[in-house]
């Protein structure tokens, strides 16, 4: 049999195997599992660690021998968590000063070889491979009770009921799936935190799954709720500079640290949305972030103390951070980093970077991503996140960075992540939280070949390229259809899923309501924050406000977030501001047009459970697309009483109706098309 | 003022007062009312009729002096209805064998000033006018309950409770616009008739229409049940041969003449669709019709006999009335006329033409269009029949005709038709019943210029012309996105709004479900008609039953209707018939994008109560022509097993809950789209 047609057969027999294996999603970007390899794996001892590094390959490698080597040595690797792969005709090493990082190696391995990118053995140069942050940790906000805030896969994972005695398979498989793509943190429960969390019975649980997690190099954190001292310990006060607090807390350390040596700190939320904290006792942020840090310091604990707070300091939220915090600049201990969304408002389709990073210069700050699609069509859409999250590296360089969290996907659906094209977004979290400057295109290339394709080989070179530019075109067709030109925040109430811009409920928060960010009159639309506005653009550096300032240089897809403007006011293409609104917003929509098109032309490579659930999740995008194109404009029209371009696709629904229809759902879940359809 | 500034300054005053009147269609094609003219109007004497046609002219005309004249040797005018318009400097004369004759020539004259056709003096040509048909007859399928079978514009306009005492306004605007486009005659009740139509409570109530229909050239029919001798003389039967019901009859029709002298005569829908007939007693159609027509003879009252019949004599439906009604021929009575569907089915988007038509040389035949959209969108979809019909007369000649009538679309509703362009149908009927050589450009260019502009002079000729593009497309569009390539009776059961195919009904007749129809396959899909299959070709006349035997030569608009075709057929585009199909339906999908475009182009000339009415109209049709084009490509991709070509429109709809949702509508309403977008 000649090689090529020795190929073909074994490509044949891969394909009826992976044919007949249930492809649900479970298996997530780790679907390699050709049965017991009797390549030769060989590690430098027994441990825990090294042991899932050798079942992994075993199970998995398919070249030749492959020796994990401990050097303590190791230069080029400056994190001990780095590695070096080199290849020989004979055989591969894998060398790293660490366990893990072997462990971190081993799975790179196995990526190369699945997205067929191993070098050939005789050109090939040593990989070297160092995490740029230290910590990649992943933000659970998964409440005790099973529900996950902002989630839309399922219930928690946790199964608190059931910890410790009873044991999920899911845990052991969270930690692979997060080692496999250098994850190594993870903060177990919701930012708006139970006190209940830091109970000796919930600690005995969490316990259970930090030394589930241990061997896979993931440590565990916690969120807490400042006010704990009075829930759970009985104390009349929270007062962070109260001695018996302080006490309490030192106590409390103490204990997690006797149940889980490794532990990694805590998240903390205070004086945020309701949430308490320093602040209700008259101590600042700092001296409440010090406390915890300095109780914690013994054990090299951190905290993440968040800096998303937007107490009316200010009439316009997107500055109120940066007056919260700047000012404490240098105020927080070593270790203690301060953790900043990427946008100064939240979590939205597209925002400005927080103008926050870089201006506490003595303060460490990490960024917090959102991976939950919160503000992006939950897990019904697809919104690959990569372009959005390299996006903001472009501002800020990951230099200034202690570390990066992202908010998780991750629930109890078979496919973990609701949608099966959001498990990208997990992935991608992971691998630029290693490395941040990896393209969004390499990142959805080796997605897509170790996830998706019955055969990555057999796949058509026309239909990868397809849906790689599928997933690299679908978070800017997300902002297209849903908020162009720097608009934001126009989601409907409570559970931001659909569009709402006219939302409008007595006596709520004003910065609550779309009004607040759109402020569309009959003369134009957008939040004028230039200096002769509410004077955000003072709060970025020299070079940038002087850009964003001027309705003239202000990039467009900022321009709404910046500047009031009219709806004549002439854009870069010739076309007024109502025309490019139109034009932004059907783009949108005939984007997912052609998402729709590109996923049914990949039928024949994609099994036919995925294929026909990820069709059913692209018509609710497409009719949400459509519906958020349609509600928009419609509401829009009101105030700049101007036709549509006769080029877009016309509305097909009826702004009243629109507005006369709520969505029936909580913060907690991704609406199905049966609930949508009876809306729009 | 110079006359252009003069004109200028005219237009803008009757923008105005336009502009302030009502404009809720109610008014139809018959708009000009700039208040009362003092043009001197001359008429031959006083009478009903003359005097409307004066009071017409006076409220109107803005021309030089008319005056009428009868003249009963007028020649060119073969009819009495016809009439002559003589254009001078001085005046305007119009003659005319009798006085209805004056009447329609005075809207003539009208219809050329508001459509701006008004021939110059100087070159002024007479213009010549007569009626291709002496019957041009609308059939309401009112029920006394007040309800319309097939009705999408109310309740029926006849007040039977009220009557004969008071009187609706809109008795007399029906006659006058039915004058005003020449039709004459009118059947009040059902097809499905109630033998209470005949009581004498009843006759009195329509002696009260006929005597204010009579001045505009109106007479009166009724529709009878041929059961009624027993259900309201109390007969032991209806046979037609009995002496006792012929004496019924007689008496019954000379007490009809007594209150209506000029009574039309009937229409008889008979042992169809389980209505009673003269086969219940072993009498034949003519036995049965003859009866009757002896029995109107006297009063030259006639008798229309419906051919829509289909019980199983053959295996296929479109068989049934040629194989019953052919052998008939020469049997009926001078009075009788024998009414046929235009198509051998029932009244779908597009059907050859019935095979009957010219099948019976020694029988006087005559054509019933159905003008109320049953199958075509109800009054939710434009759908301008002009294009249907005159398609009908490329293989029926006119002359061979002895009447023409057409199902009609009038109800209650404000704008009398539910959908505003729906009234174009019924001036087109009238119209074409007049002059079928009339082009339906001609026909929609009329309509739109007496119906829907602000100022005709002010309106862009670009608007007007894609206005009239929209109109003569949009049959066509319909066919498209619900049957085309010769697909059939794809409807939803009972209602026959939305498709259906897949429909399956136990018990139930075979040829009232969807698959009786399409025969989908995992072959192909189409009815075989041709001599290979129920051979229905051969009711055709030799030179179209070749054409039509043959998949190659057959016409592709009826290539479903007399093949069953493979998938993989190849078609004259050099695409297969299942790429075809999706093409089709696709087209007809993005024809429906282009009308709302142009419809929202048009914003600026139409008054905005009619602009938005009809603007939500087509948001109605843009969802429901998706919604047919996913229901039947959805439902037959499951036997073609092929994948949408990439340049369509894919799916936004599951099969699965389109096949699960039921529309719940009776057959007397139009769906609005609260109800559609609960289910599509």
């Amino acid at each position: 049999m000649k090689r090529r047609n020795y190929l073909l057969f074994l490509s044949m027999i891969a394909m009826f195997v992976t044919r007949v294996a249930a492809e649900d999603g479970s298996r997530l970007w780790l679907r390699q599992t050709a049965g017991d390899s009797i390549v030769h794996i060989s590690i430098p001892r027994q441990s825990p660690t090294l042991n899932i590094a050798a079942e992994e390959l075993r199970k998995d490698w398919k070249g030749v021998p492959v020796e994990l080597h401990i050097d303590k040595k190791q230069e080029k690797t400056k994190s001990a968590e780095g590695f070096c792969i080199r290849s020989g005709k004979d055989k591969i090493i894998i060398t790293s000063r660490s366990e893990i990082g072997l462990l971190y190696g081993s799975y790179h391995l196995l990526r190369l070889q699945a997205t067929h990118t191993l070098p050939s053995s005789e050109s090939a140069q040593p990989i070297y491979e160092v995490p740029a942050f230290k910590l990649r940790i992943l933000n659970h906000w998964d409440n005790l009770d099973g529900t996950v805030e902002r989630g839309y896969a399922g219930q928690s994972l946790w199964k608190w009921d059931e910890l410790p005695d009873k044991l999920s398979p899911r845990y052991t498989e969270y930690a692979r799936a997060n080692a496999s793509i250098g994850i190594n943190g993870t903060v177990l429960n919701n930012v708006n935190a139970s006190p209940q969390i830091l109970s000796e019975e919930y600690l005995q649980k969490i316990k259970t799954l930090a030394d589930i997690f241990r061997p896979y190099g993931i440590r565990v954190f916690l969120s807490i709720n400042f006010a704990t001292p009075i829930v759970l310990g009985g104390l009349p006060t929270a007062d962070p500079l109260d001695k018996d607090v302080i006490h309490w807390w030192k106590q409390k350390i103490k204990q997690i640290y006797h149940l889980i040596p490794d532990f990694g700190g805590f998240l903390v939320k205070a004086n945020s949305e309701g949430q308490p904290g320093p602040c209700d006792y008259g101590r600042t942020h700092a001296q409440g972030a010090n406390m915890l840090a300095d109780a914690l310091k013994p054990y090299k604990g951190i905290v993440m103390w968040r800096a998303f707070v937007y107490s009316p300091t200010d009439a316009d939220r997107a500055k109120q951070a940066y007056l919260e915090f700047q000012p404490l600049n240098g105020q927080f201990h070593s270790n203690v980093i301060v953790q900043i969304k990427n946008g100064p408002v939240d979590f939205q389709p597209r925002e400005p970077y927080s103008p926050l990073f870089g201006a506490m210069p003595q303060t460490q700050q990490m960024v917090e991503f959102q991976i939950t699609q919160e503000y992006l069509g939950f897990s019904n859409h697809i919104a690959f996140l990569a372009p959005m999250w390299k996006e903001f590296y472009n501002f800020v360089s990951p230099t200034t960075l202690k570390a990066v969290a992202g908010v998780s996907n991750i629930g109890t659906d078979t496919n973990w992540c609701g949608h099966h094209f959001a498990q990208a977004n997990w992935y991608a979290f992971g691998r630029l939280a290693w490395n941040p400057h990896l393209s969004s295109e390499k990142i959805a290339d080796e997605w897509l070949k170790q996830t998706l394709y019955i055969n990555v080989e057999n796949t058509k070179d026309e239909v990868h390229t397809s849906l790689k530019q599928l997933m690299l075109e679908s978070r800017e067709a997300i902002v297209n259809y849903m908020m162009p030109l720097g608009l934001h925040h126009l989601f409907a109430w409570g559970h931001h899923y659909g569009p709402q811009p006219w939302c409008n409920i007595a006596g709520t928060r004003p910065d609550w309501m779309p009004s607040y960010y759109h402020k569309a009159d009959e003369q134009g639309i957008g939040f004028n924050r230039s200096s002769t506005g509410s004077n955000a653009v003072m709060q970025y550096p020299d070079s940038l406000r002087q850009l964003y300032n001027n309705i003239y240089t202000c990039p467009e897809e900022y321009l709404l977030w910046f500047h009031h403007v009219p709806w004549t006011h002439t854009l870069s293409s010739g076309f007024t501001l109502w025309e490019e609104l139109c034009k932004h917003y059907d783009h949108g929509v005939q984007q997912v047009r052609e998402f729709q098109k590109i996923w049914n032309s990949a039928q024949n490579y994609i099994d036919s459970t995925r294929f026909v659930e990820i069709q059913s999740k692209l018509k609710i995008q497409m009719r949400d697309a459509i519906w958020w194109k349609d509600a928009c404009l419609l509401y829009f029209q009101q105030f700049s009483k101007k036709s549509f371009p006769y080029s877009i696709e016309q509305p097909i629904h009826e702004l009243n109706e629109l507005q006369k229809a709520i969505l029936p759902i909580s913060n907690f879940e991704c609406p199905d098309s049966k609930l949508l359809n009876a809306i729009r």
